[in-house]
């Protein structure tokens, strides 16, 4: 299968375009492509296209653009507000909820997140975070790039929501709302949002803070799910119901 | 919420068993719970129980079985084929399939397989692959453990398969079959078999061969999920609509 790469601008068809930078090194130094090569590209506008390698030179790799291929991107439109986890799990959220289709990730810092880095370490991870979403997207060749950001409070980030986005928030202490119970309603172009606890869930303050602003608690079932797992959980059954995986 | 333990054993309400070994460890040494604290057992049929420590010793704690727990166990039965992908990737595999409900995994050498160890080495990862079940199923607080098994070849696995299971077999080149149109008609406490490919999937030859053990091959869409991705979104979607999940 073709290697799938992102460009920072708008292409057609008939077109040659540059692969400069860290495209170019993951063509010729990591994939080692060849001129001839087949590749698929998506530009900033989320479409993505045929191509063929026509020159590589010392740094950079020239592509003629051919026809256009169709989306892979899902209809609904899910932000994954995510409590920011221990270690290094935040990356393994950013790169399986990409290949799940989610739309945009926020990390927040929440009561019971561990992490309390200050400004500078966290502007140095939200950039790897964003390299995560990046080749993860390639990997799975969405034709958009998750944006990531935070770490924002929980009101900071709810006050941003736009007033027609569904949140749900998946909680131990919430016995009978499930999933199943909410998307049976909502139509495939839904503006969703997920809020996920950390390690040591949302405290309850928490939750009646995201309830005003209109989110609905929701049971996972019986089984307690990890924070890493909670998210990308959600997201599967979210895409299966919306027809969205497969 | 009350820490959880196995038991090798058949325990009843009434009776005052012992935690011993890896279970007393993980009680006085890492937990460090007290006398009169409460804890939740599973027992080797997989029955649950509340129980409170009545006694810590060196090395042992005695525990007194009160009532009995519902169960969190899904009443659909999974068993997740892996095809042996690299690295630590089929630790992850297992831990988050064991939170999702998975009720066994099988691991594959496929042809695409790349790890190749000899039959000591198998035995000490099959023996780290069960540890890795074990404390994700005590974390879940699920009352049973998935047993892992493998890694076999695949004819042998698919042999030994049940005549009466519905085997899953999700496949890139799958292009109209979907999970949705074939959970659709099966009852919820039916045997499943999902089969994974490793990284670089599945051969045609064993996809083939799949298919004339009753497998169905599927699409999960146009977006490309890595094996260690695609089994634990499959789990997800299927907990999710045979109503395991909430």
């Amino acid at each position: 299968m073709a290697h799938h790469f992102f460009l920072p601008i708008v292409v057609a068809p008939g077109e040659t375009v540059l692969l400069e930078g860290e495209n170019a090194h993951h063509a010729i130094r990591v994939l080692r492509l060849r001129q001839g090569e087949s590749i698929t590209l998506a530009d900033s506008n989320g479409q993505g296209y045929r191509a063929e390698i026509v020159a590589i030179t010392e740094g950079r790799v020239a592509a003629a653009i051919k026809d256009p291929l169709d989306s892979p991107e899902p209809r609904v439109r899910v932000t994954l507000y995510q409590g920011w986890p221990k270690g290094d799990k935040m990356d393994l959220i950013i790169e399986k909820c990409t290949e799940l289709g989610v739309d945009r990730i926020v990390v927040l810092a929440t009561e019971r997140s561990i992490p309390r880095p200050d400004q500078q370490t966290c502007a140095r991870r939200r950039e790897r975070w964003q390299q995560k979403a990046h080749a993860a997207a390639r990997q799975s060749r969405r034709h958009r790039i998750p944006v990531v950001d935070g770490p924002l409070g929980l009101a900071e980030a709810l006050v941003k929501l736009r007033p027609d986005t569904l949140l749900l928030v998946p909680w131990e202490e919430e016995r009978t709302r499930d999933l199943k119970s909410i998307l049976a309603t909502v139509p495939a172009d839904r503006e969703l949002a997920l809020l996920i606890g950390p390690e040591g869930g949302l405290s309850r303050a928490e939750v009646d803070l995201a309830c005003r602003f209109g989110g609905l608690p929701l049971t996972l079932g019986p089984r307690i799910l990890r924070t890493e797992t909670a998210g990308l959980a959600c997201l599967a059954a979210i895409m299966y119901a919306m027809g969205e995986l497969g």
